[in-house]
């Protein structure tokens, strides 16, 4: 149940597909020295070790406990926490002007995989901390950045995104929760929100809410939202938390799996009068959401990462050690047999694919803050690929995980499960994974005009890869038919998920490719480089010809699908 | 959370696939007229909506509990298990001169896909006494057969098999269970079972474990394993269940899922002496066991089959429901959304597809009851198909559910997560898929010289599907490659896996293929033909070209798997 951080492998990826020696020549990365990086991953690797993977069972176990009074967290969780405000990790990412670092995404990124993969329901406060903060940095007044950011950055307090309501899920613009002016500058928060991580819990001195809700009179529809900032505790005059406000946790989802993530049902207007105010300007509540969701759904495709890690590491450990029959007439640990190689190499590719994917969306995250266009556009293009294909190799390779262990993994106390049960979450939320094709159909693949897939194409055709050939032919052809004519809407979508696995794989493929090129000339631990080698041949002969199979599906249109009434699926 | 059986793609299936109107023809299957077949079908599924499907859910939460004095089932189990054997439904399959009805196995497996589906824990009793009946029938001595067989065909006693010990899983020769003679003609059994299934229960008057052992001086490994008869209460002279025997469920696991059914660490030897009986001949144990393997394995596969129909179920109902987002500027259910159409009528494809699969192969075991030898190789053939695809099937089309139902399916209540949860178990027990890969590619592919698989081959490719052509050629392929001279023993087991599921998926789609066909011909319920139609299409035009793309990684061959040592996978 231990974790180990992948320090050797993090830093190869930030070496050679995020280039952070080239972020880091930049003025507003210049803290990222090689020896920063270094010491990071090193101490993240061991606050993540040491603080929150002992603590990743007793949150299955115990889980977060809702009472009359508030949410508690089981024995052990809050010093965790409160190492992780000591040790400054909230603060990596944040501009200097608000008390952070000014690091990096890409660095960040690392930090929140090592903290996940130790315990991916704990993670998921400060997942949520930093997209409140994201928001409060573009959007809030200078008064607002003053009172809210210092102690948000520090994670002191915490924050979370209030936008899902029981009719509106993946269709936000139909919430209901509604929001009166006071007269005084601020608003009265009146509604019922479902699905809010860390609503509530007992780690922070004060948990800060971006609530989106209607303001009186304003239109139908997305248009009419606004972000309303409502702290669980009032400010006085110093600027400390003081009066209750007007918001509670009514109660917590019974889940499937992060059972440390209390998911709450918050009631504003709930114990009295519930105050909020307006960030950004009025019927700006979905631009505002729309800033944080890069950031927010990358974290969320790295969660897939992190729980491929674990279930990988796990299941290299038992394998190891599980001897069961015979290789050439004597017993051998279960690693030795051929299937069970086939498994682990494959979870390793798998892993290491995603994870490739995920930091090089974040470097060019990074790039973006620098001013670069094309960067920003490429991010763009790549932050479904990595949220939906991301979080649907953590399903993946924590279901071979608990294959790995036999009849051991469907037992509960050996782990495995609890990562093929926390995995399941993440195809659906920040955006569930169909909403994401639909978000590269309906909008990535058309950015200027469709250049900015195009670029990407040609940028991994140039890098001249015999084994992404067939599958970069197969991917134009399908992204010819979704964009083009003979395509109606209902076509594109139904097949966005398939072209959106296959272009994943050829994307992640790429960077796979490339990382086996780097290795050629690098230098460092021979196990490391030897199985780098492994894992991208593994990914590169096996796994890219199975996203080749998928251009008929991605292809055949929505006829077949409307064939028949929706009542005949009964049938 | 309602059942609803699948009676006209049942009696469809049985038709068209099984063909059960050829079977009835032969004496040993002459009660299977076609209203007898109806009234089963009608009755097995009014039984498992009525009786079984309302204990689901209970049996997730609750669940089994281990007490000192025995396992106690929760609250209705008992009555809805009296029904099960009131009605007569233990009884189907069994040989008439045993209590039986002499139904064909093909019809008691659509039986027990009813109570499966209802149920899938629940069911597991009956699934586990089928197989004790058929090793007792086939290696019982005539006084065995009297003594036992009665009351464990009617359900009233049921039996169980113990084969798994700590260290002894996959690799059965391994175990270390004695038998030491008694003098009498019984034997003293002394050991400790793992993983027994509804090894101990309050459902019955008595358990009939069978019990694989070691006999004094016997050879290494499987040659020296034994088959014993261990009751739970030994007979008095009447036959009655009178004296407690040496036998005790010293703990049940705590699982991912299935939680109605206990899963037992057995002691032989607890509490008393521990009385058995010899089964067939000394050192016979694993011919025992092999007599009831495909009967076994195909209710495994046929797991896949319940718990694919049952998320299916539930994801159309909700998506039927569930009113968000619009089309053509109108809120609509999401069942109209295209690619939620694509998640269910995918989940549809599969679940038919394993359904045609597996009723297939249970109608050559019928045939091969019959006498026709080509038929048994076939099933012998087809089961690790039914059995690993069949369950990966399972795997998929739960998780799929879950995806379907949004964050409601990630709450427990909702019943989706369950299916999830329930699904994982079924690639592992009864021969880990790996295993089933292992026996197609080591022994079922080469079975008559080869002759086995291309007379299959050769059948499929005769029925003239132009959507199967491609794949039928790389199976093809991928089949020279891994039984010719250029693959070794690792090679082939490096490819085994990814060569069973195109062989599957090929298998499916032309028995889907043949149904297609056979609507057309067909008349009936509209919907269902219409259905059928859509299903067939979405199987042959997008499922079948996916399985296309593991041609690469059945023949890369195992160099790939061992360029590095077991410890580097831990880089």
């Amino acid at each position: 149940m231990s974790y180990s951080p992948p320090i050797t492998e993090q830093r190869f990826v930030l070496d050679h597909v995020v280039d952070i020696a080239d972020l880091s020549k930049a003025e507003r990365f210049e803290a990222a020295t090689p020896d920063m990086v270094d010491a990071i991953l090193e101490g993240a690797g061991a606050l993540a070790s040491g603080e929150y993977a002992p603590l990743n069972r007793v949150g299955d176990t115990v889980g977060a406990k809702w009472t009359p009074d508030g949410v508690t967290m089981p024995d052990g969780f809050k010093a965790a926490y409160d190492a992780f405000v000591e040790g400054g990790w909230s603060t990596l990412a944040a501009p200097a002007e608000h008390g952070g670092q000014g690091l990096p995404f890409s660095l960040a990124t690392v930090v929140m995989e090592d903290l996940g993969t130790a315990n991916m329901g704990f993670s998921l406060v400060n997942m949520l901390n930093a997209g409140a903060i994201e928001a409060i940095v573009h959007h809030g007044s200078a008064e607002q950045h003053a009172a809210w950011l210092p102690r948000l950055v520090t994670g002191e307090w915490t924050g979370t995104m209030n936008l899902t309501e029981p009719q509106a899920g993946s269709d936000v613009g139909a919430l209901r929760t509604t929001a009166t002016p006071a007269g005084d500058g601020s608003w009265r928060i009146s509604g019922t929100k479902i699905f809010i991580t860390y609503g509530e819990h007992d780690l922070a001195d004060n948990i800060v809410h971006l609530v989106l809700a209607r303001t009186p009179d304003a239109p139908a529809g997305t248009k009419g939202i606004s972000l309303f900032l409502v702290p669980k505790f009032r400010l006085n005059d110093a600027g400390e938390p003081a009066e209750r406000n007007g918001v509670a946790c009514l109660s917590i989802e019974h889940k499937l799996g992060i059972h440390a993530s209390p998911t709450c049902v918050m009631g504003f207007g709930e114990g009295g009068e519930c105050h909020g105010w307006l960030i950004g300007e009025e019927g700006g509540g979905m631009r505002a959401m729309f800033t944080m969701m890069n950031h927010a759904r990358l974290n969320v495709g790295l969660q897939g990462v992190q729980i491929a890690e674990r279930a990988t590491q796990a299941a290299v450990d038992y394998a190891r050690g599980r001897v069961q029959s015979a290789r050439a007439g004597k017993p051998v640990a279960i690693v030795e047999h051929p299937d069970v190689r086939r498994m682990l190499i494959r979870m390793k590719a798998l892993t290491q694919g995603a994870r490739a994917l995920v930091y090089y969306a974040a470097g060019q995250l990074d790039r973006a803050t620098l001013g670069d266009a094309h960067a920003r556009a490429r991010a763009e293009l790549l932050v479904p690929l990595a949220k939906a294909w991301g979080t649907d190799v953590g399903c993946e390779v924590a279901s071979i995980g608990v294959q790995v262990h036999g009849g051991m993994g469907f037992v509960e106390e050996t782990g495995a499960a609890q990562h093929y049960r926390d995995a399941r979450i993440a195809p659906i939320y920040e955006g569930t994974n169909g909403i994401q094709a639909a978000d590269l159909i309906g909008r990535k693949m058309s950015m200027n005009g469709g250049d900015v897939f195009r670029r990407l194409l040609d940028d991994i055709r140039a890098e001249g890869v015999p084994e992404l050939a067939a599958l970069s032919e197969r991917v134009d052809v399908a992204a010819r038919y979704l964009t083009g004519n003979e395509a109606d809407a209902d076509d594109r979508l139904a097949g966005s998920y398939p072209f959106l696995t296959m272009l994943s794989v050829l994307t992640a493929g790429w960077l796979m490719a490339r990382q086996g090129k780097a290795v050629e000339a690098a230098e460092g631990d021979p196990a490391f480089l030897a199985m780098k080698r492994v894992a991208v041949r593994f990914f590169l002969e096996r796994i890219v010809p199975e996203a080749e199979g998928l251009l008929a599906a991605a292809t055949a249109g929505a006829a077949g699908l409307y064939a028949v009434d929706a009542e005949v699926l009964a049938a």
